[in-house]
């Protein structure tokens, strides 16, 4: 079947059927159908309940059997020993895809392994696909379709998240997303269905994995390298640990094999292998904002001369090097500081900016860095206020990277400034604006070594 | 000179000369009577400005010399060639402790580095005591004091900062302080004088040291070990790197050395050193917020199976197991799980919950992981409306530490949750929560094998 049809009807369906509906609403029921409409679904809605006739409005169908043909998706949430058949009825119904969200299958016991070979066999048969079983399914914030039981926060962000765990639609630490697919128990669609169906979408730039384990390698690291040519693929791994394997093991039924081959895999299949979450929101930050780059000169802007030496310190570790300032640029700047001072990188201004006022120093200082031939990349240290000036300036001059360590722990009046100045390529520290430069970096460098096979 | 008695002075001056006060005020104009005042301070302020009868309400004074004997503390911020003489003059008024803001110094050029042996001299000889050249001086948000030129964030934080660096208390990226001191070029005032200071002081519970270089090692590794038996030490060691520590020598002229070395040193010291600024924060929280404890047993509570199995993968890496839970604490939960659900650590409770309610589960199979002799520490992955759950049910165990991993982006909602509900030791992925539980399980196992020497 082809891919890219199948994804359409379970990420943007035109009509679903949502099967083992709850009469009961309200916070703590985990009414599908109520979060459906919450998240402002615009499509045709079919419930599935024997026992009623309708529910928060919509008429319900007794069952399968009595559904219209021609609904593009079937969402699957009732008792495990009910959900082959219930698959069956809707292949027999035209339905070319569904989602179960029951669990207790290939992650559980015997009984449950049986029942999803039972699945896996009709699917086979049928030519119906199956997002799980034990998944929550799909999130499209675009088209505004989630199959989850609870409400989920919408992001227009352009980035894919393909998990082997629902959890983690409702509170991804990572990053924002805009699409999300819960492979689940992977029992059919799997990675390989999922990042294909991202190569081509307009509204995805990167794509981010959480993976326990995977199986047809060869396949998979074909696909990942045609795709990362144009959308970087981020991967947390779970199951690293042996103890975390073991538990993997009960969790999608996948087994997390050594990490040593896994990590293999993924450089060579140039995946960005993100050693925690706390990193990949950097990583995502850094690729959206920043122009493409190769160089590896770093130009320092402080305030504070602690700061640029942080700067320097994680620049050299991160394999980056300090930009040697031209005569050129130390001479247009020169004015701004006292004559016992030599002008260098790290650019120290903080008594050139209390002299001449912070922001005319700031513009001139990185506007003088970003002409400057020596310099790659600016990284700039200041308050949250002065984005809207390094927001103009860097503007200017849109093929080299600008990037803000900003100083203060209020978080939350950081992100705001930002946003409000539309600058996003802002870190609360020097490791971690030099570590996600790095990689995206990396990205590039790999990326344009990459020939067409 | 007693350092209690003199730090008392720095900190906590009764009254203080603002030498070198400008007329100008506003904003831009970086006066730092202006910003004494606006920072709450109540103790007496003689400004001294030979061209003002009055600033801002306070009587000024034409020179140090006019000035009425006794004071605590003064303040310089004047042109470097007339600071040695000042200092003379402040000495011969009874001043026993002088700030010097001025920059252009030991970290300058040659000049500067005569007109900074000239104060050493002084100093020395007519025994006041120089915080500085070079430096913001302190900040004490205990007492409304603070000699910074520019209105500095107040936190009643029992957490005290000495830098290298005043750019830092505008803006440290590490966590909030409630007491600092920019030793700047460090001439007089060092290290040793600022942490023995800290070691008596009932507000502060933990210390943490921006340096750069130091000199006096076998004193200052002697104080380190003597201080962090109550109260633990953390650095930021900057000029690791080749191009920082050339950087370092012009920024406060301190020379800083062989990074092995320096490591070696704070290891032998019982300092905890930090690789970066981003996980200084992260060990402060779980330091101030949890327990003493040694165990090293994780038990993981987690509405995502994903989740469990990455907490797994960073308890291992960090030096922790996952615990083996009883049989009657798994018997005590068993009601909750659907009878094919294995139950075991981490403990999945998805569709526990959604049959018998979250709040109810999370209370039920924390309490039980509290109870059980196998288990040292508690993992709990949640929602930020969990935490006032866990707060309650952990205050029943006060001798085992629970920290969350709450799921979500919205750090400002979390952190203001957090807030409300008073419980502080919640991170935003479980890299950064065993890493802090780590790092202070270690601080805890070295204190207790150190021995009263």
């Amino acid at each position: 079947m082809n891919n890219k049809h199948f994804i359409n009807n379970f990420l943007d369906p035109k009509s679903v059927a949502l099967v083992g509906v709850s009469r009961k609403t309200g916070r703590g029921t985990f009414n599908i159908l109520e979060n459906v409409i919450e998240f402002g679904y615009r499509g045709k809605i079919y419930p599935v309940n024997p026992n009623a006739d309708e529910i928060l409005g919509f008429k319900a169908f007794k069952n399968v059997q009595s559904l219209p043909e021609g609904i593009d998706l079937a969402v699957i949430a009732t008792l495990r020993d009910t959900v082959p058949e219930i698959v069956n009825n809707c292949a027999a119904r035209g339905i070319k895809g569904a989602i179960i969200i029951t669990e207790g299958f290939g992650e559980a016991d015997d009984k449950g392994k049986l029942l999803q070979r039972k699945i896996e066999n009709i699917a086979e048969k049928k030519g119906i696909r199956i997002l799980g079983p034990n998944s929550v399914g799909v999130v499209n914030s675009f088209t505004h379709f989630s199959s989850a039981f609870v409400l989920l926060p919408k992001h227009l962000a352009p980035v894919a998240l393909i998990s082997q765990s629902g959890g983690f639609f409702d509170g991804f630490s990572g990053c924002p997303f805009g699409k999300g697919i819960d492979l689940g128990n992977t029992s059919d669609v799997n990675f390989i269905d999922a990042i294909s169906c991202f190569e081509k979408d307009d509204d995805i730039r990167v794509i981010v994995l959480h993976m326990e384990g995977i199986t047809n390698v060869s396949e998979f690291m074909s696909v990942c390298r045609r795709v990362a040519r144009f959308k970087p693929i981020i991967v947390i791994k779970g199951g690293r640990s042996e103890s975390g394997s073991k538990a993997s093991a009960s969790h999608t039924g996948s087994l997390s094999g050594s990490e040593a081959l896994y990590s293999a895999m993924f450089r060579q299949s140039n995946i960005i292998q993100a050693d925690s979450l706390s990193v990949v929101g950097d990583i995502v930050k850094a690729y959206l904002s920043l122009p493409p780059f190769k160089g590896n000169r770093v130009a320092v802007i402080t305030p504070t001369g602690a700061a640029g030496i942080l700067s320097l310190d994680f620049s050299e570790k991160h394999g980056f090097q300090p930009a040697v300032l031209s005569s050129e640029t130390i001479d247009q700047v020169a004015h701004l500081f006292q004559p016992w001072i030599k002008v260098g990188n790290p650019v120290d201004i903080l008594s050139a900016g209390m002299a001449h006022g912070y922001k005319y120093v700031y513009q001139t200082v990185l506007e003088s860095c970003l002409k400057d031939k020596n310099v790659d990349i600016v990284l700039v240290v200041c308050g949250a206020y002065t984005l809207k000036t390094i927001k103009t300036i860097a503007a200017k001059y849109p093929d080299k990277p600008v990037v803000a360590w900003i100083l203060g722990a209020d978080q939350f009046f950081i992100s705001k400034q930002a946003e409000k100045y539309n600058f996003q390529a802002y870190y609360s520290s020097p490791d971690r604006a030099l570590y996600a430069l790095k990689v995206v970096r990396e990205y590039y460098r790999q990326r344009d070594g990459i020939k067409e096979t």
